[in-house]
């Protein structure tokens, strides 16, 4: 059965392997036998960062690379940008209607960020209503299905709150409720294994990060602190060089081995290490080159995103008709 | 000198009296030496009617027939729907970013309509955030200045933050602060003296009143409860046969005779009443014929809205493009 999936990312830095293991490799499989759009979602990345714009358009175009990269086909994904499709913010502006202020306070998914990224009293309002900007998303391509953690499943329960309550004033079902496509991969710890992989906290590896800095990083991994000779018996659990090989080495029965042996005692880090920096650097540098021919041609990547622009917008303007109609408000349409 | 002059109202009704001496008659004048324009405000008026759409879309032809029939000339005013403008929402979005919750919650306007329309927990977030939506009206049309009573200075304050801090993050001037345009007339009070006008009080007389309409509410009217005989002395304030005498007769000589001849004693209420009733129906005679002549041709009123909003929706996609450019999102234009 093919579903409709709509999945995104705000553009507010490179992409890593945190994204290429929760969301990117499962990305290039959906593709092949869904209708996936995905989202430069540059408006909510505008909701945090509304005095810092520079921060979301340079990484535009790098968000695109990225997912061109990694094997997201133009050809088989609709990958667009929110803020050149009008009928976004339109839906958006209708569904404010249909939540109260409480509602959206209660969120906790909002609430948690909130919290992370200490606003205190300035609050963008902004912030505060992108929950609504995402049912806009959400609903305007008609998805059944978004690929989500369980930190976001709020956000999808959000949704269809205002799928159901549109509806209901329509007297018809004019909105599609989504479903959530949980993962069943856990979130990528960070090289330090200190929480999850930020840019900030310099504890992760870029899909554009070059050969000699894949190197450094897996070289600077935590594994065992109580691992202080080869001979002795190592712990595998929270050792990040053995998290990282159980999410990218294709060998799972090598990876059962040596963690084995590891446990036992005589295998010696570095050895795992260079083992799990060999799988990085042969995952890591096709998308390197790759992406480095798309920022080398900036004008094909406009092209592209241009064109899955194109495609949504058509795909979105057709839901935004049918909301206004649905209310009354179906008067004429501009030349 | 010539104003850029925003200006509108949200479709929620027939407008009556309390309109005509308090915009409309203004507008009219305005038109003939300033560029204004006078916006259909559906999305506005769905912030506070969100389960009731049809409240909003029942009466936009209604209020388009009211402007044409006061005199508000399409040639010479642009006329438009707030709905089929995607620039006044996707600036709505941008806008969202630079204010916090806490100001909108402070703004006293919308604190008084909150409490006046009795939300209690249910505070649409559509409603919270309609000054941002009206920042972005105002600052599409490049507005300079917008009329409004005391009541709304808070709302034009709202528009100005919001256009210094965009102007401060882009560096330049993009969009234009607006002023005020204080009406000298007073607002006028229900024809029971209780307060404004509005429809669901029953003490207003619709622009669209018949003529027997308009005879009963002039002789309903509250005159002074002490005169109880004609030779009695009378009192002119409070007495809402006067109020509306000032505002609809224009003999202004003549009023002040009347008043004087009232207070001495020896002028019954009925003359008065049939002074302001001519008044009214002379007043009202054509407007009412104009108004049943364009509600009588939708097709005509359709074709006058469009053409206004296919012109705004120019104006109003300049600034927009001003906006994105300002922030670096101006990567293409879909065709």
């Amino acid at each position: 059965m093919s579903y409709t999936i709509l999945t995104g990312d705000r553009p507010t830095g490179s992409l890593h392997l945190g994204h290429y293991v929760g969301s990117l490799r499962q990305r290039v499989e959906l593709q092949q036998q869904h209708q996936q759009t995905v989202l430069v979602a540059d408006l909510q990345g505008l909701t945090d960062n509304g005095s810092n714009p520079q921060k979301i358009s340079t990484n535009v175009l790098n968000l695109v690379a990225d997912y061109l990269a990694v094997g997201i086909d133009p050809h088989k994904t609709t990958i667009c940008l929110q803020s050149a499709l009008p009928a976004l913010a339109e839906l958006t502006m209708y569904y404010l209607n249909l939540v109260s202020v409480a509602r959206l306070e209660r969120n906790p998914t909002v609430k948690s960020e909130i919290l992370e990224k200490d606003f205190s009293r300035s609050l963008p309002a902004g912030f505060l209503v992108y929950p609504v900007s995402q049912a806009a998303d959400i609903t305007a391509f008609g998805a059944t299905h978004v690929p989500v953690g369980d930190d976001q499943l709020p956000m999808l329960e959000q949704t269809n709150e205002i799928v159901r309550r549109f509806n209901r004033i329509a007297g018809q079902a004019v909105l599609t409720e989504c479903q959530p496509l949980l993962s069943n991969v856990s979130r990528l710890p960070g090289l330090d294994g200190q929480g999850k992989m930020s840019k900030s906290r310099g504890n992760t590896i870029t899909l554009g990060a070059d050969a000699d800095q894949v190197h450094k990083a897996v070289m600077s991994m935590f594994t065992d602190p109580g691992h202080l000779n080869v001979n002795d018996p190592g712990r595998v659990e929270g050792n990040m060089v053995f998290t990282y090989l159980d999410a990218f080495c294709e060998d799972a029965a090598l990876v059962a081995e040596l963690k084995a042996h590891y446990r036992r005692g005589g295998l010696g880090d570095m050895k795992i290490k260079r083992l799990l920096e060999d799988c990085l650097q042969s995952l890591l540098e096709p998308i390197r080159t790759r992406r480095a021919e798309y920022m080398a041609d900036k004008g094909e990547l406009l092209r592209i995103l241009q064109q899955g622009t194109q495609r949504a917008d058509q795909i979105s303007r057709q839901t935004l008709g049918q909301v206004k109609a649905a209310l009354g408000l179906d008067f004429f349409t501009l030349n």
